[in-house]
């Protein structure tokens, strides 16, 4: 097990309701100006807008609306403006991973006279930055952001989809289940494909020790029989809430801790994104079959025959419970009813592969330390190959 | 899931040999004042002292040594009066779990003008208390001391064995693998089935969900997979570092959240333990295949079948999954070796049983919220049933 540090300090409120009792004092404790960061209308569709304007009586509020998926940088512009002009005390970010992502660097950029950007860019230079305390209400179990250090930022403008870290994690997140029941079967998928692949990046590593692959592959197995259920029954809080947590300790620091921690297929799929604005979770699912069928060979054998038997509950031979256990990733992905090649979502054609390739391997060094390095040729097979479904049964 | 709260705020440094470099700014932090607690002459033999002591240069260091296994109140209260004399900033403890739980409750008896064993019987008084910052350098993989905030004292004037919980978990924890290569088997064997039980206790659980239950599973098979190679190979690092963190990770709040957390077999020990001064892990060892087999019924299957199948790797009908489970936990304590009866560890009659029963269905409240709730008599036929190991193969 290689050496690491951990220190997490994020106050986790999670189970029902507890914002209307909890929230007004979470966040008055960092001081009365507020920042609200939210995305578009659902919140005040869902009435939760509401509840928490009506926690937060008496404090200061100001609101940066319209942070979108794949957040972009204009809205870290627009919230920098914001926290400066209203010298904001906390944020209070109410959201999926997109709003939250945004609103890290925002708290960042409080301390920062220059352009946002030069934060995603440089995350050294955030390193000794001041950052707003955040407090957050996750409506959608995928990022694991909630209880993380990251943030994932795109410029439009230079076709750029980049992971930023500041110094601190939420300092409070209030995780209730419920308010993911809205959530709709696209994002419910693309989110638990999103956790799934959060474990992948990890469980696939060189450093990989019996400890950290267990909790793994008891995160997979929740995710894997807990997503179907959720799209069957979109308010079974037992699934709403092992979706959430899997979340959160699927990218909380945890599992990952001892290992090289060195991702291949987010860096590959951020490309996909900032490309062509594709939902980052469905990208992953159509990516990571490829991937695996990829990379598995006699070095990598043992690793996937575990996975298949531990994660999958697969028996017999090696060689054959890695190959199932990579079809019955595809299997599952699919039986989320999101697409599962490129065309499904609308990239028709090579155009940008190699591009994207190039752009990948550099952005995730994946020539170097990943589980098996990757080259600029190997990442266009990896694209070429999701353009179509006959690999798999 | 039931609704939860999680915060746990020690930093972790987990790896070979960063006391040397990092323990006098972890310590210094807090201030220049230090009590240094220890147990035996064990850390002087090993070396471990010296590097402590100079890694703490500049510091005032005041001792406290001789800190016993199953840590006494008399410890706690020759603490008190060190910490309060030399008005001390901050408590390094090292050892295993008796030394940091005696340290911790030392830490909050600074700020108690009485006697600390009311801190032990009544926790709501530490609440409001102060506790001094505990720093530690962890030398035993068993209790999780390391990164919760309980404490279990004894009083042998009383025959009591308490636990009790103070604000705070560690600020800072040292874990070096290393530093468990000299453990003995015996201690390495208790710690492991220490480790294990922890676990089942947050198993089987009323309140079970797949998130934790799915954790809980890989921690499992980290204990039972690296015990055994940690005794044939005392200085294999990757063993003795899954041991270790197994130990943290089994027992620092995480794998028990969204549950009942209501515990027997544990109770059940603390009563040998006070009365007969036992190792804790044996008698645990000795208890748990009992139990199971004692509250083995149909509704209890289900999850021994899980059991079975998802920490033990068996396969079959649920009702010899379950059985055959419990044979294998019997079976690796055994494997162990350590003793699997109670005259094993010289306890060779009935003299206490119902005393202890007594004592532990109050204190554990067992028979209102435990997995299967536990009367007096049912607690007695437990301890009967260890007597001899005439129902396992």
């Amino acid at each position: 097990m290689n050496d690491f540090q951990f220190k997490n300090t994020t106050d986790i409120r999670f189970g029902k309701n507890h914002i209307d009792t909890e929230l007004h004092d979470a966040v008055a404790k960092f001081g009365s100006k507020v920042l609200l960061t939210f995305g578009g209308g659902s919140i005040k569709k869902s009435g939760l807008y509401q509840r928490v304007i009506k926690a937060l009586d008496g404090l200061e509020v100001t609101e940066l609306s319209g942070i979108e998926p794949n957040p972009k940088i204009d809205s870290v512009r627009a919230g920098q403006k914001l926290v400066q002009a209203n010298d904001i005390d906390v944020i209070l970010a109410v959201g999926g991973g997109s709003v939250i992502d945004a609103s890290k660097v925002i708290a960042s950029a409080k301390f920062y006279q220059g352009d946002p950007w030069d934060l995603v860019i440089d995350s050294k230079k955030r390193a000794d930055l001041q950052q707003l305390p955040i407090v957050d209400i996750l409506t959608l179990s995928a990022t694991g952001t909630e209880m993380n250090q990251g943030s994932v930022i795109s410029n439009p403008a230079t076709n750029q989809k980049l992971g930023t870290f500041g110094p601190n994690t939420p300092a409070v997140s209030f995780l209730d289940p419920q308010l993911t029941y809205s959530v709709s079967s696209w994002q419910t998928a693309a989110g638990a494909i999103d956790i799934f692949s959060h474990l992948t990046e990890q469980y696939f590593d060189q450093g990989a020790n019996d400890v950290t692959s267990g909790l793994m592959e008891g995160l997979y197995r929740a995710v894997i029989k807990n997503a179907p259920i959720a799209l069957a029954e979109p308010d079974n809080y037992d699934a709403r809430a092992a979706l959430m947590w899997s979340s959160t300790m699927a990218l909380n620091g945890l599992v990952g801790v001892g290992t090289e921690n060195s991702w291949t297929v987010h860096p590959i799929e951020h490309e996909l994104s900032a490309y062509y604005d594709i939902t980052h979770g469905v990208g992953l699912g159509i990516l990571t079959p490829r991937w695996m069928t990829y990379i598995l060979n006699d070095a990598t054998l043992p690793r996937f025959a575990q996975f298949g038997r531990n994660v999958w509950q697969l028996t017999g031979a090696d060689e054959q419970v890695a190959k199932d256990a990579i079809q019955a990733t595809y299997d599952w992905v699919k039986s989320l009813q999101v697409p599962t090649t490129l065309p499904g979502v609308d990239i028709k054609d090579d155009q940008h592969f190699l591009a994207m390739a190039k752009s990948a391997v550099q952005v995730g060094q994946l020539n170097h330390a990943a589980f098996v390095p990757l080259e600029v040729t190997d990442v266009v097979k990896l694209f070429e190959a999701s353009m179509t479904d006959e690999n798999f049964n």
